[in-house]
């Protein structure tokens, strides 16, 4: 595919200064751009990429003298640069219809210009929308139920009775629907409660590779629109994510947890079960969070305080050493200072 | 699915006050109950809720004046509702029987009133009990074996040799009887330790989904009766897990270690190699264990120790900057006296 | 399967002292070897095991006279066993040669002595190479490449125009090429990066099971030769991970991480976006990595520190409430010092 830069800062909504019939053949970071190709510069951090960059032209903010090449002007060089990532993308090729190497129940229904590849299986009932792709070894539930356009990707598992939006990407080996973890003792045995609910996912959701997101005991588990996670990401039963939340890998979200809208959560941190967490909330890596977290707040560490106090906090973690033997030290001093003093007396 | 209250309090061995044969149609949460729908009141925490429900029917321990309708009296009321539940729990449909697109090897022996969906690979000499379900993507390798009632959902993994017992339920995506992970080096690089064991899991065990249980170096890995795990939890070669535990999610256990019974291991805890667990400890959540717990103890935080002197020093973890002040005051003080001191004499 | 002990000798290049035409039917640990089968010796923690073992013969390094059977001497007896339990290991059966059940895409091209069970998909142009097993429910994206002898466990999903090299084994459910995860904000919402990039894995790596590997935003996530991962790694993108690196289960490793080669990294830890780890670093188990370290350290602890230093800190963590009192006891005392000095004065 080829571009002029007239074309591209269209498609961006910038404006072009230099030789805007340029062709350009495809796109890089500025570190590995071959001539031909366009980048973008907008985080000082790159500075030295910038003065050594092979690109032929650059999407930017400000224009810069220490790129010779036309720039295109932008007001958010990155989202700009994601736009023109999708107009170089490959068009994902494979099937179009449904392979008769699918499984369909009879009763399922299926909408407009499918793509159902080879040893994927639609359920009792099941409803999947317009323009839906599903990926080998995929497996659609009785009665589940898929919005336009999402795309399941290869062995995704999306049980009974679940209901995905539209605009729903889920990424391989995920699994949504399992069942929540809910026992109660019988003696030193446990009888397993049944769950009953169902997971529920707004439009424009991502959710990451080898994902779990369970049930509801009864009710629903429900991820609001917009929401993105990364891979391997535990969503118990009956939680909440609030819209535009941002959830990294291998975090834990234990049942019926409620997060507010655009909440961040980073890596392998982890929420414990039935506590509230405010809009904008900021959950910082590794973080665990064992109490609620009113709105705004950003909050890090195991136990989780604010993040201010545990910048301070965890450097002391590394002197408790030093520490210790202060108070050595001291006690040291003090036992002198009496002695003296009965010395005196 | 409707039936009476006396129905109901005799399938949960309760004792019905108020109208025995009032219509149930459903059941709920206190807070979602509607209408012609029963609930439970168990647990204080929910007092609230209680006083505003619109279920028309209570499973409680004592009887309560702050609910108008009939209610059940049972000993426990959240082990009841567990059995309400399943009554009106909808029966799973699909295929019976064995789908001409499964795969079953010539030499596999399938017992009486099997299920076994399309996409489900059965592999040479396995065997496989009576009235079981294999769902889609279901993969069970050569001479494993799966016991009576035995339930895998979509896209299990159950490798070659493994041993499955009665009535177990596994969530989709686990895989069972991958290999441990085990490497000898030569110079820089790392050579396999075949790992020729197996997984043996008995019965009426539940494994979560998107978990990994490793095949044992040589013997087996040993999940016993009873046993019930989360997602995404990771057993590695050659564990012992005693009977009844129950582990929750993220949770990683390594080598050799040995659990005994009725262990709680709550979520994202991790347990260094080798080490064992006595019956009944509790491990808390995010705990690292490093050394061997004896029994009946309970254990928090990394590193992890007895969990009331935990609780007691998370706190001082985040007042580590005032600990830090209060030192430096200190040696400030005494610095003072010294030279008090000094100067007299 | 039946050897001599000379023929053993000779697979392991060790010498035998004692019958070398005793015939040995299997292997075993020290504690579970049966008459008959061979066991070896070379950690003195199994001392006690050595002592009461029923193995009919031994492989050591050194000569002990704690067991009367035959012995043979051998430089690392981890390794030479390591060769023997590969003789004895049951020859996978199953397939050779393509299932008429996988699907092939017209244009992909297959090497010789393919072994492609049912349920397995490969893409539009793959190339596959000599003697490469592919078990059911694996996925391979158009364009992606998979070199000799390479082996995917059954539902490993590897995604378009990835590289897997020669010698490479991936366990269940991994999940190799998936999206990275990377957005730009458009107001309260998230605009996807496209993620148009790679995963390059090199000879003889190892891939636990339920790992993730995402592709490259640009470029290529790259793991090189001789890195073996256990399972539940997440891997994102645009990270390269150098010659011969251990990673246990459950460990993330964050976006544009660079790992030298023979990195050392423990379970459940979790790095930092955009940090080196130098050559040989070793990394503790549960560590958080917040910076980049330098070649040859070995850190722990969250956050992470020298490990010397986290030995010293993880026992005074849970002396904090100690470390507490002794500071209100010489706040006190120095009160008491004060005060008398004023009632001198």
């Amino acid at each position: 595919m080829e571009y002029t830069l007239q074309q591209i800062a269209r498609v961006v909504d910038g404006r072009v200064t230099g030789d805007s019939e340029l062709v350009i053949t495809g796109m890089g970071a500025l570190s590995t751009a071959q001539p031909g190709q366009i980048s973008f510069y907008g985080d000082p951090r790159y500075l030295k990429d910038l003065t050594e960059t092979h690109a032929s032209a650059l999407i930017v903010a400000d224009l810069t003298d220490l790129f010779k090449g036309p720039q295109i002007l932008v007001a958010n060089p990155q989202l700009a640069f994601a736009k023109v990532v999708a107009l170089f993308a490959p068009s994902p090729s494979g099937f179009t219809g449904i392979s008769s190497q699918a499984f369909i129940h009879a009763t399922a229904r299926i909408g407009a210009n499918p793509t159902v590849f080879p040893w994927a299986y639609i359920g009792e009932n099941a409803r999947i929308g317009n323009d839906v792709v599903l990926f080998p070894g995929v497996f659609i539930g009785d009665r589940a139920q898929i919005g336009d356009r999402t795309v399941l990707h290869p062995n995704v598992v999306v049980l009974h009775d679940c209901l995905l939006g539209n605009d729903v990407c889920v990424h391989g080996g995920t699994v949504i629907g399992s069942d929540g973890f809910g026992f109660t003792r019988q003696g030193s045995a446990h009888v397993k409660i049944p769950q009953v609910g169902m997971v529920q996912i707004d439009d424009q959701v991502e959710i990451g590779a080898n994902c779990t997101i369970d049930r509801a005991a009864l009710g629903k588990t429900w991820i609001k629109r917009g929401v993105k996670t990364d891979n391997q990401v535990h969503i118990a039963h009956n939680v909440v994510i609030g819209e535009n939340s941002i959830i990294v890998a291998q975090v834990g979200i234990s049942g019926s947890v409620q997060l507010g809208r655009e909440v961040v959560i980073a890596g392998q941190a982890g929420i414990k079960d039935h506590v509230a967490i405010g809009d904008r909330v900021i959950i910082g890596s590794r973080a665990g969070i064992t109490a609620s977290v009113p709105a705004d707040q950003i909050v890090s560490g195991f136990p989780a305080m604010p993040h201010r106090l545990w910048l301070k906090t965890r450097g002391l973690i590394e002197r408790l050493p030093d520490l210790q033997a202060r108070i050595k030290m001291l006690e040291k001093k003090i036992l002198d200072l009496e002695q003296q003093r009965l010395d005196k007396e």
